[in-house]
């Protein structure tokens, strides 16, 4: 078998389709046009068509009305302006905000940094797979609540929360709801109006589209403060030339997402996980088995170092990674894996696979023999591997 | 003579370079990765090189280190995070900020956001040609001013401001002087080190590079509070996935801008307005004669509305805009010329050209004919003209 690259990483995730760049390439050089001027000018009136097409798009596959849908530069900021943007603008009402201690760091970064702006924050704990419990959510309530944020899927584990069951709890109790749909945008169905989601985020780069551009879903009527000041675009709600090319893109990779994509790609996943647990022993998976994400394996090898593992599989081609990868320039154990209960050691040995449109069976396999082989040998140089 | 379309407008000084674009194709499909997924990790590594070097390009233009550059989603988010974030971080020190009353709306709205937070600011006030004048700046500064933000050349009419003598008295009060060179960066030579400068705004796509993407100059040492939360990215001051591509198209404009080429844009602009001046009656120019930037005219046509001059120059595919492109959604007067002492008549008839690469002398010649014949005609059915 030749195999040159396996892309099991957030590479793999994020490779920007062909068929999006090739969609992207005109509006660079040709309707460049700054959307907003569009009194008697007719590149401005240009620029306004794909905005607006790609607004449709995005918003139509969230079950949401267009003007619901503003563009930002990606799912960072998308978060950073939902959970800013509530707090800061309804203050009055409360100033208690509940969230996940298993939340992407931007929303985790988020919430401390509101903290610190004088509000207070439940970080909800969380299941040994992963997910919140609805009566620690109720019972977290308090007449000073105003906004709940709790993501959709985990970008360490893949395991996914109820948001309905959630959306339905805060519209009984009055309460804004706002998911972190960045990894699930596009693969597994949302409808802003059956789950009660008052703000929810996604981004481009997770579905093959460009980075660089991202979208918030912010549920009409709903005040926010915006966070980028500068002029009246996106409704007044978020400053900025129009980024043309990203929301072209963003509305092409939306588009190429086709029907049993996501079907094939959980094939793919399910061979890996149980190719790998059929020859290994003590493998542990990390998150939940039935509600998870396609895209997201989580695998704990005892008694090997996760790092280990990883530089070992480079050599051999495969990109993977431990935790999530904005956290994975620091070598502390991932706070996700903590917050699940999974011990120090148990969290080192831990391995994030993703999964994407463009892997294959072939190198599905590939993987599984240099995973079981590299373990092995790990475990039996391993002073703590119990064979010994 | 056969001109299709001529763009004197944002769409000209917006649009992509094509060799920008064939520069940054490559990064979207094949070194996609991540960059901050750095350890034991090879297409990670191999992000890091482009985002580094795309660092040093930008940073070295400016006569900054590449440390003291991050990258940020546009010159909206740079002016954002160098205002706010240097007035929430050093509040202790004292809460005054002093910026002028001409600056681009994310630097204007941005220090009425921060009015409403507590802080006290002073729009300075400028001369008929647009220029702050130093003795305010000194008589404004009080023993509560942290930060002083004044632009490099303004959005509507070009005019430029002496930075260095900003920057020197900024240094000898210590006080932090930050300056918008959207304009600027790349026209016209900066070095942060002579002229003080401790933050400095630049975008990519007003040098033919890809909307989307810019980046924030720090001085070194200078503690800023971040505007985006989530990681640590682009040295702990601003979240979010680095957009690579974007950063590649940012580097590769730079270094596209050949040395004469501002010289010739320059001709283009004086082209322009004496072929007008020389044939057109009371005309007024809006701004400096001697010092303004290369890509910006902006004219008075007395007895005629700029809406309707603009929208004839669109029948003949020209191109233009009233005002700055930010605000051409409302009918309001610029509040730049505002604030120059035009009255509103005479900021009705005036008109924004701007210049770019992309501009040639034959569409100088084509436009100085087909706005003077406009202005002409549309004298005659005026009211207010007093050849009447």
């Amino acid at each position: 078998m030749r195999i040159k690259k396996v892309y099991l990483d957030n590479a793999a995730t994020t490779q920007c389709d062909k068929r999006v760049v090739d969609a992207m390439v005109p509006f660079f050089t040709d309707t460049y046009a700054v959307a907003s001027s569009d009194f008697s000018h007719s590149p401005g009136i240009e620029a306004r068509e794909p905005l607006e097409n790609g607004r449709a798009v995005i918003a139509d596959k969230l079950g949401a009305k267009p003007e619901e849908l503003i563009f930002v530069s990606g799912g960072t900021e998308a978060n950073n302006l939902a959970i800013k943007g509530i707090a800061r603008a309804h203050r009055k009402k409360g100033d208690h905000i509940i969230t996940s201690s298993v939340e992407h760091r931007s929303v985790k970064d988020t919430t401390v940094a509101l903290e610190k702006e004088g509000f207070s924050v439940t970080w909800l704990p969380v299941s040994k797979e992963g997910f919140i419990v609805m009566s620690d959510l109720e019972k977290a309530i308090t007449k000073d609540t105003i906004l709940v944020s709790i993501q959709h899927a985990n970008q360490e584990t893949g395991t996914m929360q109820d948001i309905e069951a959630i959306g339905a709890l805060c519209r009984k109790k009055s309460l804004f709801f706002h998911t972190d749909a960045v990894l699930t945008f596009g693969r597994v169905p949302i409808d802003v109006r059956k789950s009660n989601i008052d703000l929810l985020s996604v981004t481009a780069h997770k579905i093959h589209g460009p980075k660089g551009i991202g979208a918030l879903f912010i549920r009409d009527g709903i005040k926010i403060e915006k966070t980028m000041h500068g002029g009246f675009n996106e409704f007044n709600k978020r400053a900025g030339t129009e980024n043309i090319p990203g929301i072209v893109g963003f509305a092409k990779a939306i588009e190429l997402i086709e029907s049993d994509e996501t079907q094939v790609i959980k094939e793919l996943k399910c061979r890996l996980r149980d190719g790998i647990m059929k020859r290994l022993e003590v493998v542990q998976l990390n998150g939940s088995l039935e509600k998870s994400i396609s895209t997201i394996l989580n695998l704990t090898f005892r008694y090997v170092e996760g790092e280990s593992v990883i530089l070992h599989l480079d050599m051999k081609g495969i990109a993977v990674i431990t935790g999530s990868a904005c956290f994975s320039r620091s070598l502390e154990p991932s706070f996700v894996l903590k917050a699940m209960d999974i011990s120090h050691e148990e969290a080192h040995g831990s391995i994030r696979f993703s999964f994407s449109r463009f892997n294959t069976e072939e190198e599905i396999d590939y993987t599984i023999d240099a995973v079981c082989n590299i373990v092995k040998k790990l475990r039996e140089i391993s002073p703590i591997a119990p064979d010994k």
